[in-house]
């Protein structure tokens, strides 16, 4: 692929917005330079899907030392695992993957669950396990990462509790905007989220790396803010990010919501409902199949193309890169790049089920053990 | 006593505002019916110094059904004991002294003591156990009270989450004005220290009364709030207080204040230091002995009377009355009466102090175990 260009789901004002987002906030491009410094570079990084990162050096010079550091996630449990979940949830596997020194911190945010949604502990218990056992089918190695639940994890509490002193409302406001106490309340328990990895107990301070998705750097600037501030008597290290683009769903929508079921694609979603969905998902097609041979389609404004087979399904740059020209050319039409589509789609969900189904167990240890 | 006039510290004027604090925030008066209730009345309630309550009711009710009730009450960790945290001690005593059936809970706000004074979770813990030392002194019955520290009790940090989705600025800045973040955030993990007895696991929900100085209003304000709001999902039964008036310094000062060491008499403080400070303490005596024999004394503006005897030392009706007319007609001078205030006061450190010193291993049981 020469050009990320077709990769960005918001055509090109939005690639403008990234590159203003990140002049104004001080994300730094995902450079060449840097890329090349990581032992191997994912598919996200390739395909620009993931364009930018907050002092990923930290985590390149630990890589480069063979020092340790983490890698931090977290999941609010609301459902079954999509492919938007399936995004972060591959780049926190691929963190864990450049480095046996590399640890996991997965926080299961069931009391912010419980709190905004009135979602019983026991039943985010539930959805964690689902969503847990999607994360070892994709690969996730149960001996490196420790899972646990904001409900029984004091340090993260006690850690909010003290931030909660060191910010002000206009630091607040000027990060978030305004918004209710509430969504304050719940910064400072995601900054104790990213933090916790680094309290003496876990082996900190040490680098981390959290990636998330563009429209949560807000909770990485201020946990950066705050990691500063408590340099002297916690001793952080501000931790390092890195930021994917938030992509379409299967409609064309530019948020994903589970208002729109036909735009949701669910990684344990039955074959049947999946492949309606992606036979009607929103492509870059022409009016006629007469005026798309002539004119050749749009890949870059196509959601196969774009947000299912560059993002997720087509692993081969070669293969996207044809793909991509045959559709530019018109050699060929939204039918068959579709059928091609869903055999690569159907194929992966078959794997990934089947590979699912058996790590009930392994999820319930992570769930309920102490890893290390 | 006739009248509870002497025993206030304000004067006239602030018992017009306590008046107005009863009538603004709807706390009721302790009437005299209500006491009547209760199987004894405490001197603090006999003098009028616990002066308003809301709720106690179902206190009331409690004991007369003989069913289970919970006293709440904590120290934010920063020093040694004195006459304040002796009165709320002695009440919190008193309350569970009432019934077999009320249990107490004590919150050692560790956390709060690091956010905001940076006081180690491990000073906390030693501070707590001076503490506890003089209040098993006092009459704490040990096997009554669950103590806890903030740091270790998860139950009411998720409270206080769970409790940051259900109110506003607008809330919180009617009950305590425009505050730092820090406060509001505080206020909220207090009104989870209230609501935590009425918890499953603490075999709420059920009655409690929280004893607190007058100007604690706000939590027990917010607290109820918050539990009425909760009343669907948690059950929580809005909490009962009583309200003591808050009481001059050794000077005469209103307020309590570390900076003023002349002021505050500890109860684990040497007799020495200790009797220095009662004969320079603030009293209602005349420039001259010629006069105060003619116009008699103001034990109602003396703090020997109405602090150190009438609040504290003094525990005889009769004996206090006595005192009182003996002043206010001249018969007896400040020096005199200054030289039997110490005997009774020395007399009471001395025993206390005899008391407290084999405390530590209680004081230490209570800290470390789970008492019920």
């Amino acid at each position: 692929m020469a050009d990320a260009l077709v990769l960005d789901p918001w055509g090109t004002s939005s690639i403008k917005d990234y590159t203003k987002l990140m002049q104004q906030f001080g994300i730094e491009p995902l450079s060449e330079e840097l890329v090349k410094e990581l032992p191997y570079a994912h598919r996200l990084i390739r395909r620009k899907i993931i364009f930018g990162h907050r002092d990923l050096g930290i985590i390149v010079k630990a890589l480069q030392e063979g020092s340790e550091y983490a890698v931090m996630t977290g999941i609010k449990p609301s459902g079954d695992f999509h492919l938007g979940t399936k995004l972060t949830s591959e780049e926190f596997i691929y963190f864990l993957s450049l480095s046996p020194k590399a640890r996991g911190f997965f926080a299961v945010a069931d009391l912010e669950a419980y709190a905004d949604n009135r979602i019983p502990l026991e039943e985010s218990y539930q959805i964690a396990l689902n969503n847990l056992m999607d994360m070892l089918a994709l690969g996730l190695d149960p001996k490196r990462v420790y899972v646990y639940r904001q409900s029984e994890e004091m340090s993260v509490l006690r850690l909010a509790f003290i931030f909660s002193r060191s910010v002000t409302y206009n630091t607040l406001e000027a990060i978030y905007g305004q918004k209710p106490f509430s969504l304050y309340f719940s910064a400072l328990v995601q900054a104790g989220d990213i933090l916790n990895p680094q309290l003496p107990h876990n082996d900190g301070p040490k680098p981390t790396v959290v990636p998330v998705g563009a429209d949560q750097d807000p909770h990485i600037r201020l946990t950066r803010d705050l990691a500063s501030k408590h340099r002297d008597d916690l001793g952080f290290i501000p931790p390092a990010a890195t930021y994917h683009k938030l992509l379409r769903d299967l409609t064309g929508q530019e948020k994903m919501s589970k208002r729109n079921p036909m735009g949701i694609l669910y990684l344990n979603e039955g074959l049947k409902s999946a492949k309606l969905k992606v036979m009607n998902a929103y492509t870059g097609g022409r009016a006629t199949a007469e005026e798309q041979r002539k004119m050749g389609g749009e890949p870059e404004k196509c959601v196969i193309f774009v947000e299912l087979l560059s993002a997720h399904f087509l692993e081969d740059d070669k293969k996207l890169e044809e793909l991509y020209w045959d559709c530019k050319t018109g050699r060929i039409l939204c039918g068959e790049c579709k059928a091609r589509a869903w055999e690569l789609i159907s194929g992966w969900l078959r794997d990934h089920q089947a590979r699912r189904s058996k790590m009930r167990d392994a999820a319930e240890r992570l769930l309920t053990e102490k890893t290390f």
